[in-house]
C-alpha cells in the first residue's frame, strides 16, 4: 500500500537497526510503528528524523502533552491521516482526555474559520500587533 | 487595503455596535482590532463569530494559554499572517514566553515535515493506532 | 474508524438529542449524518456548529445552491473527502446537474493552477485591483 | 518585486503580443493586468493559460458570476492575495454586491471550519453519500 | 467510489474517444488511467487538460524526469493520493530509482519544515533575495 | 517585522555563533540570511535545522540543482514567500535559467490543477499504480 515497502526487522540495514534499537530503548516498548518502517529505506533520513523528533518533543519550556496537542492540531491542518492517528494515540498515552481532544478539535476548526475570513477580507495587521521596530539586519 | 473598508466606531450599525460593546466588556479594553472592524460589514456574521470565538476560547478541559498556542500553530499551518500576529500577541498577553514560542515553532515545523513524509510514503496506519471497532451508525 | 465513536441516537446526551431533533425538523428527514454523530461527543460544539451552518447556509444575498457549490469548491481545495461527498450530495439535492458539477471542477482546477502561478511569480497586485485608499482605523 | 520582471507592451515577444491582442479584444479594454505581464516570459504558457481561462470561465451550465464566486472562494482557500484581489474585482464587475461578498466569506469560513472538524474526527462517509456502486474500470 | 462514474471505452462520447485515441498514440499503450476516464464526462475539459499536460510535460529546458519529480513533490504538498501514486509510477517509468525517490521525500519534508518555520517567524525577505527594482507596469 | 527580532552577529549566543561560523565556512560567504538570524533565538533548533538542511541538500542520487528546484516547487505549493525568494536565488546560483524557472512554474501550476481535479472527482487509484502487495508489518 505504501509507496515503498514496510520493512520488517529482518529487512533492516545495520544503520536502520541501530535507530530502531534507540527507538525501542527510548520508548520502552518493542513496538516500532510503520512510519519508521517505511522511512528505514533511507537510514540517514531515518536517523536524522528520529533524532530531531526526539529532541523537539522532549520536555522543555512546553510540557510533552502540550507538544503532542500541537502536533495533532498541525496534522489536522495539514490533513495527514497517519499523523492524526499516531499522534492522537501518543497524546492519549500522555494523558489527553476525550474532553481535551474535543476542545482541541473546536479550536482547530475555529482557527481555520477565522484564518480564512481574515484572508478573504485581507484585514490589515493592527499596529498594536506589530513588534516595536527593529532594523532588520539584512534589509535596506 | 482590505477587500472591504475597516469601519470606525462611528460607521457601525446598531447591531455591530452592540457586539463591539460586548467585545470591550469581555476583554476589558477599549481596543477593538481590525478583524472585527472589517467583519462588521456583516453584523450577523460578526455576532456569530465573536460568540463562537468567546465560547471556544473560554477555559475548559484545556487552559486558555494552551488554546492560544493551538490557535497560533494552526494559523501558521494555514499561513494567515494576520492571525499569526494577532494570536501571538494574545498568547504573549496570556503568558507565553519567548522560549515557549520558539518550541511551538519547532513542533509546528517538525509536524509539517513528518506530515509530508508520511503522505509521500503513503504509510499504512498501524492497527495499534486504530480504535477498537465500533460499527459506524450510518454505514453498511 | 473515526477518532471518537459514531454515536447512535440511544447514546446521545439530552443536549445532543435536542440538537438532533432540530436537525430532523429543519431538514424534514429522520436521517442524521455521521458528522453530527461524532461531533455529538461535545454537545456545546454540536449546537454551535449546527446553528452556525444553518444560519450561514440559509437563503440570503446568495441562493442556497450557490452556497452549496461554494462549500463543495472549498472542501476540494481543503481536501476533505467527507465534506466533498456530503456537500456534493447536498448540492445534488438542491438541483446541481452533472454538467454544473463538472464545470465547478474545472473552475476549481483552473483557480488552483493560476493561484500557484501567481504565487510562484510573486505577481504584484495591480493598482486597479486595490480599493480606493481608506485610512485603516488601527494603523499608523 | 515579482520573481521575473513585469513586461511592458514594448518588451513582449510577437507570440506574447498576439495573446495580449486577444485579451484586449475579448475583454474590450486596453488594460492587461500584471499576471499576464509576468507570465509573458513564457509565451507558450501565456497562450495556453489564457485560452484555458477564457474557456473555463465562459457561460455554460454555470453563469459567469457564479464561476467568479467559485474562483474567489478557491483563491481564499489557497491563500493567493493576487488572485483574491483580481477575481474579487472581476466578480464586482460582473455584479457581485457587498452583501454577496460577505456571504461568500461566511461560507468559505464555515466550510474551512467543518472541513477541519471532519478531518480531525476522521468521520466515516455515510453510505447515503456514496454513489450506487459502479465497477471501476481499471480496478480489481 | 468516484463522484462521477468511471467510464469504459464503450461509454465515451465521440469527442472523448478522440482524446483517448491521442492518449494511446502518444503513450504507446492501450492503458488509459482512471483520471481521464472520470474527466471524460466533460469532453472539453478532457481535451484541454490532456493537451495542457502533454505540452507542459514535454522535454524542454527541464528534462521529463525532473518534471515528473516536481509533479510528485507538488502532489505530496497538495496531499493528492491519486496523483502521488500515478506520478510516482510515471517517474519510475522514466527512470527514478528508489534512492532518488527517498531523497525527493527528504527534500519535500525539509522544505515543508522550513516553510512553516519561516512563516511562523515572519522572517523578512533579505534585500539580497529581491531582484533589482523594475518599475511594475500597472502600479503607481 | 518578524515575530522575534532579527539578530545581528553581536547578539548571538556562543552556540548560535558557532553555527553561523559553519554556515559561512560551508557556503564560502560572509552573508548569513535572515532565516538563520531569527531562528538563532533557539540555538538548538538553529543547529539541528542547519545540519539537516546541509545533509538533505548535499549531492546524492539527485543533483543539487534538482533538489533546489524541488525546494522551490514545494515552497510555492506551501505559499511561503520567504522560501520562494531565498530558494529561487539559490537555484539561480546553482545554474537555473529563466527558461527552467518558467517551466518549473508551469509544472507546479499544472500539478495543482490536476491534484484538485482528481480530489474533486475522487478518482479511484488504478490497480496498475499500486505496488505488488506486501503484507504491512503492523497491520492485521
Amino acid at each position: 500500500m505504501s509507496t515503498m515497502p514496510v520493512l520488517s526487522d529482518e529487512e533492516l540495514s545495520p544503520e536502520a537497526a541501530a535507530v530502531f534499537a534507540d527507538i525501542r530503548a527510548t520508548r520502552k516498548t518493542e513496538f516500532v510503528n510503520n512510519f519508521w518502517r517505511v522511512l528505514a529505506h533511507d537510514p540517514v533520513a531515518l536517523k536524522r528524523t528520529w533524532e530531531s523528533v526526539r529532541q523537539v518533543m522532549a520536555p522543555g519550556a512546553l510540557d510533552p502533552l502540550t507538544k503532542e496537542l500541537l502536533y495533532v492540531a498541525v496534522s489536522v491542518a495539514n490533513n495527514c491521516e497517519y499523523c492524526i492517528r499516531s499522534h492522537t494515540a501518543a497524546a492519549r498515552a500522555k494523558g489527553m482526555s476525550d474532553a481535551q481532544f474535543m476542545e482541541l478539535v473546536a479550536v482547530v476548526g475555529m482557527a481555520a474559520e477565522t484564518n480564512r475570513i481574515a484572508t478573504a477580507l485581507q484585514v490589515p495587521v493592527d499596529a498594536a500587533f506589530r513588534p516595536a521596530t527593529d532594523a532588520p539586519f539584512n534589509q535596506v
